[in-house]
């Protein structure tokens, strides 16, 4: 029995975020994980990562094995063991700790994009931040709930580069930089989304004439997710500020300065009305 | 009568979206669609292009007579033929096939321009694909009802670029890179929808300090569309919503926690009102 | 009583759009401004300007003369002279015509700055265009009615710059580009308004620090002024949309879908519902 | 009691905005702070500092007279003064004077940096304008009743750029111009906040290919924080709107178009809709 309440105290902990224990856990796993981006960071500035290259190499196998501490921890007291390593953050969790001992099998100097790659993976581990935003909910129920209507406009807006793109390439062709139509696709994606960085920019009156409407256009269209995001937004919210319940017949979705239940006509409890006024 | 089932048979399938087998066609066109636009982004890459010619150009013909066989298709089973060959999809898919037999009529290495711009112009079929956007219905509702305030909104910020392109023409002069009054106007374009690619610049102070100034203009008027677009969509989505029907008097434009219809005052379903609490 | 009714006429024809010789004399009128400008522009490129000199020497004077025509007659038809001639459209006419007549006074190769002035002072004969769009109003109404938020948004933009502008001046100093606080402050503008032409960009990793809060910061207050206009628009689009009139009581303010004055009770004209069903 | 009707009078034209005298005050304190401003800007420019060396000594020790003067008097007529002098508006009064005094001890030529440092953090004294502006605090109240929204907004733009930069890091390289990771984190704020300086741009096609998709991640949540900020304004104004009071019960909240209170049944005041009708 013993083991079944350590396992669940330990569960409260590491899962939970309601007690007190549970709380300091969650603020001591943050400020771990932004420690531990922050170094590899640092690690990736080469006049820092030659002259402190030995307290980098402690300081990450230390974060390394506080995140496998961590994990093994997480399977341990986890109820339902493989739902929980497949899951999406059991996956970044395993991510956290992997790069480490795959760079102690391979040697290091082997092949530098490898190793390269495999040592920036460590810093996928910001995402275990995400499991700590529980906000991010409602923007992303708003996200999901218009997302054909995002799905539709990417599309829209990719088949308007892919035109403009080939337009431009014929236009101004090799000799300005637009080298290739995925090329030329690049800059107006460049230029549809107000970036702009000037690596390639149209040369001739006619290319700056059509990148012109190109610019227009992305500057008009960047209404559209605006307008969709901010109309289901306002909708989310509004439901949000109507919920408040009656107490008499439990039922909800009365006027901010309603005193009566629209219902039942049950007196409502008008604190939330006093808090605006 | 044989002939006519099968033209019917073929209509839903091709042009219909109801049936199982329009559904898998549909797909299969979207797919052919997709990679035959990335053939010809692949093919003006130069480095493949000469590689991989011979491949590039049986895949390009095969594609073209799979498009020549859906156009051929469409008119042999569409009701109204010349309808169908002069509406936007009817063009779109003449354009689709259009430029490869053009291709094969003028020898290739003639004029570089023009065939250049013939090969380009078989990505146009990438419009293809628009007709298998239903959503972009809504969007276009939105847009198309605020055609007018969009007018006026491109009207302004062209007499806006107009006159700061003209001011910095005298202010700057061709010494800066400002050659022209167009070439002012295409950078003041640049600034104003915060593209800012660089290849122009303001070099006197004064020239910055006017830029300064189209920078936070447009910075500011980049609410205007937004505003509208945001408004009709709120409005929009609102008549969407509130289009539940009576089962009374079948009239709709209920709020959404309604219990009884506001015309006849019959009771409502409330399904939709569970729905959201 | 002839020279009255002529008068009258004229009046009703330049001032006015609903006959259909104003309308058709407006349609005029627009076309000839847009040639007119476009002729400027044609004037303004060098190589075209030496070419086709005399083509554009005379077009210029045969628009100036028409514009000439057009405010004398606006004087002369106008029953309120004096406030014609001093109102922001009489002033605008007067600027179109004026600069012509200064270029025969001065002769033109004295001093070059103050030619290309003149010359492009012309330009600001775009702004009568201005008369001809009804629509422009209802946005000028909503940003009108938040000019002191937009005042206060420009003024927090500015003193957000100068702080940034001149934290960044110390911090990267002339040798990266940062020559005075001015220039610096022109950076800051240049990347809090998204634009980013990279003329000067931050070269020591503290200053590019700096401007990452700032483009941040940037990106996150552009909702400001949109969400503010956002807000107004939607607010005056639904007092427009609720502005249709009861015929008993002549009073305005009923939602879309009501078949009942909300005021007197007295039956609804159901054009507009069905509008939208 | 003089001395007591002193401070008082003092602290109305000093503190208070209600008098003509407290009026006047406040916009010659404003005509001060933006001249100081300017003199400060003008100072840093090489030329004009040499030139005018003893002209802006002068003015910047009249400046800073000024401003000492004010600081004391505030001081002194501040019925608390203690939480006078470590409030917000306190320290900022403190450090538009101190810096020049600071000046005076320290050698001028000694250390370039904290010299400049000192010289520009003079410009602080144009947070001086805050006080001046009342219509501030709508926006903030908008703003920190989103914190939390802003908050989750912000950690996810960084996750998103920590990722997306570590990934450039690898795919480009320090050949590119990415030197590290913080260096490519640097480029993903500058490309996902469309600024898009060009200082450093992704050279290999599958750079070019990532960081289109960055841009156009970059060009859709910039519909977040305008979406969550119009909501809340539009809530906001919501509220305003509908403050006008009952003259019965005193109450507000009603609907722009109400002839009758909702709370009470007494006949409202429709002076506010006929504003609009």
């Amino acid at each position: 029995m013993a083991d079944h309440s350590i396992k669940k105290t330990l569960y409260s902990v590491i899962f939970g975020t309601n007690t007190p224990a549970g709380k300091r856990f969650d603020v001591l796993l943050i400020v771990v994980i932004i420690a531990s981006v922050l170094l590899i960071m640092l690690d990736s500035i080469q006049t820092i990562s030659i002259q402190y290259h030995r307290a980098l190499y402690v300081g990450e196998w230390v974060f390394t094995l506080f995140f496998l501490l961590e994990y093994l921890t997480r399977i341990y007291c986890s109820p339902k063991k493989t739902s929980y390593i497949f899951s999406f953050y059991g996956l970044i969790d395993l991510i956290s700790i992997l790069p480490a001992f795959i760079g102690l099998i391979f040697p290091t100097a082997n092949h530098l994009t490898i190793f390269r790659l495999i040592r920036v993976l460590r810093i996928f581990r910001v995402l275990k931040l995400v499991r700590h935003v529980d906000e991010a909910n409602i923007l992303l129920v708003a996200l999901l709930r218009s997302r054909r209507k995002v799905f539709v406009f990417f599309s829209s807006v990719l088949v308007i580069t892919v035109i403009f793109g080939s337009i431009l390439f014929v236009v101004e062709g090799e000799e300005n930089g637009f080298s290739s139509i995925p090329h030329s696709i690049y800059f107006a994606i460049v230029t549809i989304t107000t970036v702009g960085y000037g690596d390639i920019s149209p040369q001739t009156p006619l290319g700056q004439f059509i990148s012109s409407i190109m610019m227009l256009t992305g500057y008009a269209i960047i209404a559209v997710p605006t307008g969709i995001l901010t109309a289901e937004l306002h909708h989310e919210m509004g439901i949000q500020r109507s919920s408040s319940m009656c107490p008499n017949c439990n039922r909800s979705g009365h006027e901010n300065d309603a005193n009566f239940c629209k219902h039942c006509g049950g007196e409502l409890n008008t604190i939330s009305s006093k808090e605006h006024g």
